[in-house]
């Protein structure tokens, strides 16, 4: 007898109608009682995401969200992304407790600047070899994040695929599916000459450029996931593996009183290539790279790769995570909403052709 | 200057509101004529899946689909799932073209069996080096199987990921979302003894059990995938890469005039693991093994591999795709309203605790 080597990890309510993740452990060499206790803990972890419209008790197969009410025209918006090569950083660390809320928090943002907030995530998680341990701590950061953002952690699949991923090789992916009032939508529309943009800062790199930080910090410096570098005041870890922070709450606080008219997440591109992405025809935008503070990660990566600042507005977020385009009139009141965030006006709107330029 | 290696190609509006999955070629030797003519050829693809609840000219950062009217109280279903080590197959034969339709006709009957008819679907496509050719076969394939089951390809992320993914590697998985109203929603919580179970034949392996089917042919006997074997009646090629079937119209058919008491997908896991997740406390199920043909491809495994009876039922589909369940008073007329269709009444419910026997 050939056992399969492939096996599944599902949500799903196992026949007594509780909330789990169905594991099979099988030609496995797991060491069982680990694998029931990371079993355990990842019940408890996504059972803590699921409110009343998580229907648990019939998910045998999907998972199965209850539309929700007070919407007049419901429009679903969803989006799929991958961690990137922030992974291998986590491998480097053996810390797999925080990609999986980098990944929620950038399918939030994502759908954030659409003016979407998150219903429902799911998730993907492919290796060579499933350690529960492992996958017990991606999952637990993905719910941790799910449970901040509000949103209910679905579904998953959990694939061992030995002949396409070796060694410590892993890959992270994910879906998330949120709602706005078709009237509600945030495109960018709106957006006219003299109108404001603020910037929420970053924390640091979030997702983006890490084949070049990695390049830059590994391969040039020589350095390793556990060097002190003074500039971040950090290991390479600690400032690498920094999460991706979610704006879900401010911009929600802001939205009550103040009509948002674009949104740009900065990611892949920078801000030189989201932010166009909401501009209108006949907009450009002039950001001053002088208001928000540029992190220190960035300063030293320009330095030590030796790379063009232009480029460098192009790979990374430059410390500005979220733009927030508001009219003049109410950009006065956009820091006094925001009480207690970093918020700075970065920039203006500009007659232009959809284009960005640094001041 | 260092470029950064990983790009992303979004399904998003371009800045003309057509719709497009955006490809940014860069530090690539990417050969641009055929990088246009794949995008060219994605762009229609995928635009031939979107019905009028697809807001293309918002679409800046998510995908954005209108929800569906005439729902009394709207569930959502979704699934999240890969392909698993099919893939390889696809790789060593060089084609393409069929696992996109595996991986959504898969999802389609996952969410089939809560009785969901399905809305939107988005992929991760994820390699070492991004060919755009490739890439263009693979969401060809998943336009063509969305298409057929009235179903938006609505967004995906391709991410190039070198220190992940070597040589010819690759990685795809997705997400669907479907939608069933409550009351519709098949939980098999009706099913009582003597009830009829009718299966769909599947049309050879589906996506499961790949990993020991490679082992058998191609590490045992030593085929390769051009080897013609006569027990197929096709080459190894050929019969590995069958498309997984979708069962939604077949089953949107029967429900039009017959109650379905449950339905199970059979996947990874068989009969004996599948069937069991939609019985009630109290059901069994008793199966005859001799009524669906089992298909040469599992006889010659069976034999080749020297594999137990019982655990060909635990990893393969054995020939039947989909399970119907019915009331014995509705049995007569399921094989009327699939005319034209092979099916086959394969057993019956008993009294039991959730197992399944094969008579």
């Amino acid at each position: 007898m050939i056992p399969p080597r492939r096996f599944t990890i599902h949500f799903v309510s196992d026949s007594k109608g509780t909330k789990a993740r169905k594991m099979r452990y099988r030609d496995s060499g797991v060491d069982i009682d680990k694998a029931n206790q990371a079993t355990k803990f990842i019940k408890k972890a996504i059972g803590r995401t699921w409110g009343s419209e998580v229907l648990s008790d019939v998910g045998h197969f999907g998972g199965l969200f209850r539309m929700v009410d007070g919407y007049k025209e419901p429009v679903l918006v969803s989006s799929m992304d991958g961690v990137g090569t922030k992974l291998l950083v986590a491998s480097m660390a053996g810390n797999y407790a925080t990609v999986g809320q980098d990944l929620v928090n950038h399918c939030v943002d994502d759908i954030l600047v659409q003016g979407a907030l998150p219903l429902f995530f799911l998730d993907y998680v492919a290796t060579g070899k499933i350690e529960p341990e492992m996958v017990a701590s991606l999952v637990g950061g993905l719910a941790q994040a799910c449970e901040e953002n509000g949103c209910a952690l679905i579904g998953g699949e959990t694939a061992e695929m030995p002949g396409i991923y070796h060694g410590d090789d892993f890959d992270l992916a994910g879906s998330i599916v949120g709602v706005v009032d078709r009237e509600n939508i945030i495109d960018g529309k709106s957006i006219t000459p003299g109108d404001r943009i603020f910037a929420l800062p970053s924390n640091g790199l979030h997702t983006n450029g890490y084949s070049l930080v990695r390049r830059v910090i590994f391969d040039k410096l020589g350095h390793d996931i556990a060097t002190h570098v003074s500039e971040f005041g950090a290991t390479v870890g600690d400032e690498l593996l920094r999460v991706h922070r979610s704006y879900l709450h401010p911009v929600r606080e802001l939205q009550k009183s103040v009509e948002i008219r674009g949104l740009a997440h900065i990611t892949g591109g920078g801000i030189l290539e989201n932010l166009p992405r909401v501009l209108p025809a006949g907009c450009g935008a002039a950001i001053q790279r002088s208001v928000c503070p540029i992190l220190p990660v960035f300063s030293f990566l320009q330095d030590a790769g030796d790379i063009d600042e232009v480029e460098m507005y192009r790979v990374f977020n430059m410390g500005m995570g979220m733009l927030i385009i508001v009219s003049k009139e109410d950009a006065d009141r956009v820091p006094d909403k925001l009480v207690g965030l970093n918020v700075y006006e970065v920039g203006e709107i500009i007659p232009g052709d959809q284009a960005v330029e640094l001041v």
